[in-house]
């Protein structure tokens, strides 16, 4: 049965508003123990806030696809034309009920690049995601190790919704030294049958699991999972970036 | 911080290979104490072997489409009749890669209509998706209450693809006393601002979390959430069926 897990899943405390230049891996340690087996997932939220990618609305002129498109969705044209920036493709719109999904540079199926206006006091205030999430995942690693000497995995999420379901579920943006997939094929099963398509979304159920241990309100941006530390490595591995499907082999977009 | 929460995930051990007619709730409750704030992720295998509905691919007599269809697939027509007979439409298929897609009667969109072909040692033996999976989390939740009087959160799982990204993830389906969407909208957030679009898919969170605390070979197909006891409630609730996008909300199929 050494395959059996107890998983504990805690909120770390005490975190402070976020300023750019922020150092989450420190304010991390300095508030609950870290051992390098447990895996931190961090709201992208504060790491966008550490890395100043926080715009205001003011400062964007839109261009003339952004102004069709705003008036069409009934959408601030200078947030849209901050969601064509961040985006390498449109995926989907819906004029009706103002949805506006694309793909972000980093290869993200969202709504609206995963920009968010909410949570902030200005209204023209939004946050961009992280410029490069993985990276952003192996800065906060590092800074937990300068801190206290252990690399445990750790996860940058964001709650995004999804085809065929209602509701938004937090799913990985960034990692470092955590498993992305945990890919079964062509290992045996229980009965010694050999599986075909088994690759488990590892990452994503690491954001979904922490998401569980917060409410919208507790100001608890940072997780710490205890009990999956076979899923950690000591590199910091390929990223999250290598969980995402190419368009030749989705068939969803 | 009355929000905040610690929420422990463990494998409930020693269960036996599932019979027709097998009763899980009692023999959930005689491996585990259950109370009632709980919440119990049950594999839609064990599920349907308790219900019969484990079928053997030579009493299947494939009609024409799952002929040409399974040809084209390079899949086994007897299976893929049994395919067709459990979907309401075809949402995809790849032929180069022996991909098909559908939306069950249930309303799921998943490859081959949820049909599992691995964990059994005959080939020719098949396990469907129970037909009513609420029904299904409903008469266990009510096996548990008779057991031990207390009625927990009940959730029927199964592993699914999904569009954009790699890799399988745990999600429901089928719920009974549990909260399948935590509805933010038209609520405030920490900073006062009202909630236009967020609505979190607690059920399937729930599910991926309870994921982590298994292997493929573990054995464990039921597993137990501590913690959650705020999204639990008295009443079995809409279903898992509620969080279904009918065709007209959904983008994506």
């Amino acid at each position: 049965m050494g395959d059996l897990r107890e998983i504990l899943i805690t909120a770390v405390p005490g975190l402070p508003e976020i300023a750019p230049g922020f150092k989450l891996g420190a304010a991390i340690t300095d508030r609950i123990d870290v051992a390098a087996e447990d895996v931190l997932v961090i709201s992208q939220k504060v790491v966008s806030k550490a890395e100043d990618r926080v715009f205001n609305l003011d400062s964007i002129s839109p261009g003339p696809e952004a102004a069709r498109l705003g008036s069409d969705l009934g959408k601030d044209p200078r947030l849209v034309e901050l969601i064509l920036r961040e985006s390498r493709a449109i995926v989907r719109t819906d004029l009706a009920r103002g949805i506006l999904i694309t793909e972000t540079h980093h290869g993200f199926i969202c709504a609206n690049a995963g920009i968010d206006a909410s949570n902030l006091n200005d209204p023209d205030t939004v946050i961009l995601l992280p410029r490069d999430c993985d990276h952003s995942a192996r800065l906060i690693r590092a800074e937990i190790e300068d801190a206290v000497g252990v690399s445990p995995g750790v996860i940058i999420s964001d709650s995004f919704g999804r085809a065929w379901r209602h509701g938004q579920s937090e799913v990985a943006l960034g990692c470092a030294g955590i498993d992305v997939l945990d890919d079964w094929r062509g290992l045996p099963d229980r009965s010694g049958r050999i599986l075909t398509s088994t690759s488990i979304a590892v990452a994503d159920q690491i954001a979904a699991a922490s998401d569980l241990a917060r409410s919208k309100t507790s100001g608890t941006p940072v997780i710490r999972l205890r009990g999956l530390g076979r899923f950690v490595q000591a590199d910091n591995g390929p990223g999250n970036s290598s969980q995402l499907r190419s368009p030749a082999e989705d068939l969803f977009r």
